[in-house]
């Protein structure tokens, strides 16, 4: 008997293969790869309210235009295309962006780790949890905040290693400040490939960035990077495309996104758009801009490389109109979060939005309400894949220890709410009505004995002990026992196994590569 | 120029008729009497899986039956109707229950409010949020937690008269401890009628003191109880009867029961169940067991007077399988209430369930999350009745002077969630679009200066300032603000007007009542 058992004082020895083979299947629930969604996509517009927006961004594109900045070789390849082409600006008749994603870009594509069971599909019913991207800053209970270092990346790359909830390793956690701007992609890159065996993301930043990542990738996957069946590489990285809202897309963004497309590595087109002041003010007119621009983008990356992987992303909040500051886990975020998943499954491409996302400086409630109201719609609105999971604080300025835990244990729940109603026999639990009836409790009886262990979602942070309990055992606050909780985590943390050959070759080219230019701030 | 706009450092004399359209707007939303949806229900379950539920339901009531105790009447209302009377035991034919409910049971009813303009809907596409029922004690971040007094009562009465977004003044918000049990109904009921114009409800802990809420709304109402139309009592209390579950009805609800339906006021028969002790530990079971109970409380009230108005109401948590705690905010909830809400509409009559539920004995993090994973199934799943909505601490032991006023700033962003994403050609902003064109920024458009006033909702208690400013001002916990902001609401409350005669007869019926028999401590 396990202290498990031990401690739950009315649910006996289970005993039986039943309760056996329920604990295993708890077990092996806590550390899917990955969702399959067992229940349908929330949606708030019918047929008619997603065409409107569609003939809206098809206005967007044909009438407005998009802005390629600093790119030729994109604006030649959109003329080429049959673009208008008016300096920077690329106007594309209604229906011609639509027409070029749905032609060649797939609906769903497997996003391949290290470790085989780690693999992702990214698109159709499925979700992938990553964790939060970009802050530069963290925060801790022992430290307050301050500026993240290298050490804190490979910290939260290891926290979401050990987390059964998170698919993935993400890309920038947070940004080691400690290292040079221009070299610490490397570091960076080799910290998700040491220190997890999950799926990761590329750096975007420079075009030779996101070279060396690709490069790195071909050393970590060796002999598997290229697929027999294809002769092209496999998709081993995904990475994170901004569009600069409103309508312009710049030459880093374009040149990361040619890198990966050229080299089948998977791209995320969003526009980035804090509503009010990046989009306009309502929530139809920022569907329309972010479909208008996210098309554009996916289109391009299609013109560079057909069939290359491409996911449609929406990342929109608002702004305070008394003080312009961004806001976060407000209503209409979520009523673009649902009208934009539909867009996408209506354009047959992954679908990219949502996380945790909060406006509070800390783990507080308005932290855990604003978060929560972002990731619910989230996992309703059927995301795909899932960036700032775990982790976000501050607008995304800042990456919490705690907030990563208490993330993380949140997304846990989610597979729970995915998974649906269980209809079998044993779900219907007749047999256990039947054997309880009117008036008696269902604790001891023999369906509850079979089912304890795999019942309810377990939460590692959650107290609900009595209120005695709670102040004999300090009055602790729900940050104070994630505090604990990463803690142990990292005490605990395990690598896991890499050929040292595969190691010795990444440091080497790291080692190389960071040798031959100088430091800089940019 | 008002302090608001002075604040708004990009979005300056928005001045013309269009802005102050749109302040005026904004300002009647956030004092909507109820909500109507604009946007669809969630459903987890398909057709076959909902009739799988009820065929469960059916099976429930005919082969395992439902127990009505200590109430002779009952039994021969159910004999009558042709039930199966065994002992205590009734036993319906598949389908019986299901034709009474459908057959004289209102889909939709007004509650009538002392001020008519508060008067609610109850059932359709509207939502009403009131606040929090039952808890013996009271915390606040000045005195921690505490027993409940009349004065917190009728603090928290306040509280919801003045929030704009609580739409109803509740029930029992807290035990007002202080009070002798046999009596101090009188002082609820009447702090309500007191203080506040907004619908309310009655005692239900005794057959004579349903009575005396009868009683003492017809005071209230004086002429305009009875609806001339019909010659039958408007419905001006809604009441909450709880099956004592698994499967048993108590003669004290069904004695309050029976006095509320024979005099048409309105009760939310509710099985309140804790899966896994008072329910199997699945969601379908769970469902079909709070399916089968409601049904049978609702078929018994329409025996007592068909026509009377009745709510299904489905409270279903689960408890921990370790330590047999009560757990709120978990996802089987969730899916038991999508399931039960998609039941409900089935049945045609209104549905009540969730609220802001949570285990956390605080106003922290969990608590937050927790009360968000209710409260958002809660409006995306269709609810028309919320209970519970504001106030909710530790399994609802406790109700919160700052969880208060927090819940209530949620209950308001659901008011936007639930109204929609406007289609119209100013929400469509493609004037805004045009006028800004790529590259530049839409703060000072004139779609935002039309707009800005109502473009989101704003929170009074989220802080969405700079770290510095936060800093500057303290480093405020959300809880810190709340504390601040229900001090202020209670410092600035004022009474909605009561003739001085009607609030006499109130006093008087009280005061002969009360000295009409001893105290007592149950």
């Amino acid at each position: 008997m396990s202290d498990e058992q031990a401690q739950a004082p009315h649910a006996h020895r289970a005993g039986g293969r039943a309760a056996k083979r329920a604990a295993r299947t708890a077990r092996a629930a806590t550390s899917m790869p990955y969702i399959t969604r067992r229940i349908g996509c929330y949606e708030v517009l019918d047929e008619e309210g997603l065409a409107t927006i569609e003939r809206n961004a098809d206005t967007i594109l044909a009438e407005i235009g998009i802005d390629y900045r600093e790119d030729p070789e994109a604006l030649a390849l959109w003329k080429a295309a049959g673009a208008d082409i008016d300096g920077e600006r690329v106007r594309c008749p209604p229906g011609m962006c639509r027409s070029i994603v749905m032609a060649s870009a797939p609906r769903e594509f497997i996003q391949h780790a290290r470790n085989p069971a780690r693999s992702v599909p990214i698109g159709g019913t499925h979700t992938v949890f990553a964790p939060s991207y970009g802050s530069p800053f963290v925060r801790s209970l022992d430290d307050g905040r301050r500026y993240a270092t290298i050490e804190d990346f490979r910290n939260f790359v290891k926290l979401a290693y050990v987390a059964p909830s998170l698919h993935h390793s993400g890309g920038t956690i947070c940004e080691p400040v400690d290292l040079p701007v221009n070299k610490r992609h490397f570091d960076m890159v080799y910290s998700h490939m040491k220190y997890s065996d999950k799926p990761f993301m590329g750096s975007v930043t420079h075009p030779e960035r996101a070279q060396d990542s690709v490069e790195m990738a071909k050393i970590l996957f060796g002999d598997g990077y290229v697929d027999p069946a294809t002769g092209k590489p496999k998709t081993v990285i995904i990475n994170l495309i901004n569009a600069n809202s409103p309508m312009t897309y710049d030459a880093t963004m374009l040149g990361a996104a040619k890198v990966y497309a050229r080299a089948n590595q998977a791209t995320i087109i969003t526009p980035f758009i804090l509503a009010g002041a990046m989009s306009p003010v309502t929530v139809a007119g920022t569907a329309a801009q972010t479909l208008a621009e996210a098309l554009s983008g996916m289109a391009f990356v299609q013109l560079v490389n057909p069939g290359a992987p491409v996911v449609l992303g929406s990342f929109a909040s608002s702004i305070s109109m008394q003080s312009g500051a961004p806001t976060f886990g407000t209503p209409e975020p979520a009523l673009v979060l649902f009208v934009m998943a539909a867009l996408a499954r209506r354009l047959n491409v992954p679908f990219r939005s949502g996380g945790a996302l909060c406006g509070s400086k800390i783990a507080d409630a308005q932290a855990a309400y604003e978060s929560a109201n972002t990731l619910l719609p989230t996992c309703l609105g059927g995301v795909n894949f899932v960036l700032h999971t775990a982790g976000w604080l501050e607008g995304g300025l800042s990456m919490g220890y705690e907030k990563f835990v208490m993330d993380a244990d949140q997304a846990g729940m989610m597979h729970t709410l995915l998974a649906g109603v269980d209809l079998s026999e044993n779900g219907q639990a007749m047999d256990a009505l039947r054997e309880v009836g009117p008036g008696k409790h269902f604790l001891g009886c023999a369906h509850t004995q079979a089912n304890f262990e795999t019942a309810f979602y377990r939460s590692p942070l959650a107290d609900n002990n009595s209120v005695e309990q709670w102040e004999a055992e300090g009055s602790k606050d729900m940050i104070v026992r994630a505090n604990a909780l990463w803690k142990k985590q990292l005490a605990s943390y395990e690598a896991p196994p890499l050929d040292p050959a595969v190691d010795e070759a990444l440091v080497d080219y790291m080692n190389r590569r960071k040798a031959s230019f100088a430091d800089s701030k940019y």
